[in-house]
């Protein structure tokens, strides 16, 4: 890697969960973060703090000396917000999973910076087992990427717009769904006077397992074993919760039809 | 608790995953296994040898001294193992979710142990935070099953058999169908070349994250956001994997409906 492409200074566009993680780790690296940039006051100035750097609320005061722009924005407001930055000769970054790396094709170096986890603010998340994933354009960018990226995480890769979409759309059926999922079950137990928190040894476990078994493997249950007559006695506990019954039918289907047809 | 409902020899009817974990957790707290019973020999006898008990391959064998028999037996199997057990004075259990303690209504000590969790043979577990749910008829039945479940578990409820199957129902929610979700998204990435391997910090996460918030508050992703832009996206990805496509579909227009309506 050049000397000259090594990032020492960042500017963050956002204030979400993703640019709070980002932001925070890769200033405890000992980048220096120049700015944070947000349209509205309150975690964005909270975050600037925590880095040391200086709120601005408008992109036409962005800093344009910096390495490495984070664009840490929603999916929907990258076009935008890459639109109306300043010319920078640094490097932009969006952190988007489903976004192409081309939409930041006006600038001179682009690329994307991409953790395949879940933040929520208040929650601190190790990064190290996190997958990173890089893309960059033209190819100097990437070595730097990786630099910083390898700061944080053991597991850096570099993939392709469209590898990264698909690991995106895995992630919502991993994340999203599947939270669904327990927020249903959850609902379920509260609402019948049980704690929550009986789930949890058995929510770890399911991922756990994952480790020794793929998951066709590891799967279990009435659906599974073929056990009509179980399905039926919960369809019927479900008789007043047309939802979770869809719910249930739905799932049941799907399972049936992958090991019994 | 009085000295002579104490639990100190036990015959395991079964040899699946529950069978196996159970009979292996209280063996090894003391309890002496005198016998396993099940139809075929394979794995039975591998854990009557673990477990320093005789294997027998049918009911009509069984030594009818013990202080508890544990039917460990899938389901739809229990009514049909609790007709052919000989007559036993010590106390019948079985470790059904959804099964009612009623159906052992022939036996004169009749119990429940439902331990809540996902058992594979090849995969220890730890028992420990597991909830173990008891019933109990008549009543000196109970605080004997709990002495033991306590030997095994820091988390021990007496739960009706309404009450347990509506925690199986969840525990299906939680276990069954979300695995089926891993199992999808696991498929999708290595059809498109990547390892599975690279969904599991984000798995872990979805669960760990529970501990801190509930399910409904930890929801992210783009339905949640009602990013219909990412949602056709990811849809226009899934045009030649239909199956796929209606699991999203499904969850998306439920997470949708739950937070945007």
């Amino acid at each position: 890697m050049k000397k000259n492409t090594r990032i020492k200074t960042l500017v963050t566009v956002g204030a979400g969960n993703v640019a709070w993680h980002l932001t925070r780790a890769l200033y405890g690296t000992g980048i220096k973060v120049l700015q944070v940039c947000a349209p509205r006051l309150d975690q964005a100035a909270e975050l600037a703090r925590k880095v040391e750097a200086v709120f601005v609320d408008r992109c036409d005061k962005i800093n344009p000396s910096a390495d490495l722009y984070l664009l840490a924005v929603p999916d929907g407001k990258i076009r935008e917000v890459a639109g109306s930055l300043p010319d920078v000769k640094g490097m932009v970054c969006h952190t988007s999973g489903i976004t192409p790396l081309d939409v930041l094709h006006r600038f001179e170096k682009r690329g994307v910076f991409y953790p395949l986890q879940t933040f929520s603010k208040n929650r601190r998340v190790d990064l190290l087992p996190v997958p990173f994933c890089l893309e960059g354009d033209p190819a100097v960018v990437l070595p730097a990427l990786r630099e910083i990226a390898e700061r944080l995480s053991g597991h850096v890769y570099e993939i392709s717009s469209e590898k990264r979409a698909q690991l995106h759309l895995a992630a919502v059926l991993v994340n999203n769904f599947s939270n669904h999922l327990f927020d249903e079950a959850e609902n379920y137990l509260t609402q019948n006077g049980m704690n929550r928190s009986m789930l949890f040894p058995l929510m770890h476990e399911t991922v756990n397992k994952l480790q020794d078994l793929p998951a066709r493997e590891a799967q279990t249950g009435p659906a599974r074993r073929g056990d009509y007559a179980t399905i039926a006695k919960h369809l019927e506990m479900l008789t007043d919760k047309p939802h979770l019954k869809e719910i249930y039918q739905f799932f049941s289907q799907q399972i049936l039809k992958k090991y019994h047809e």
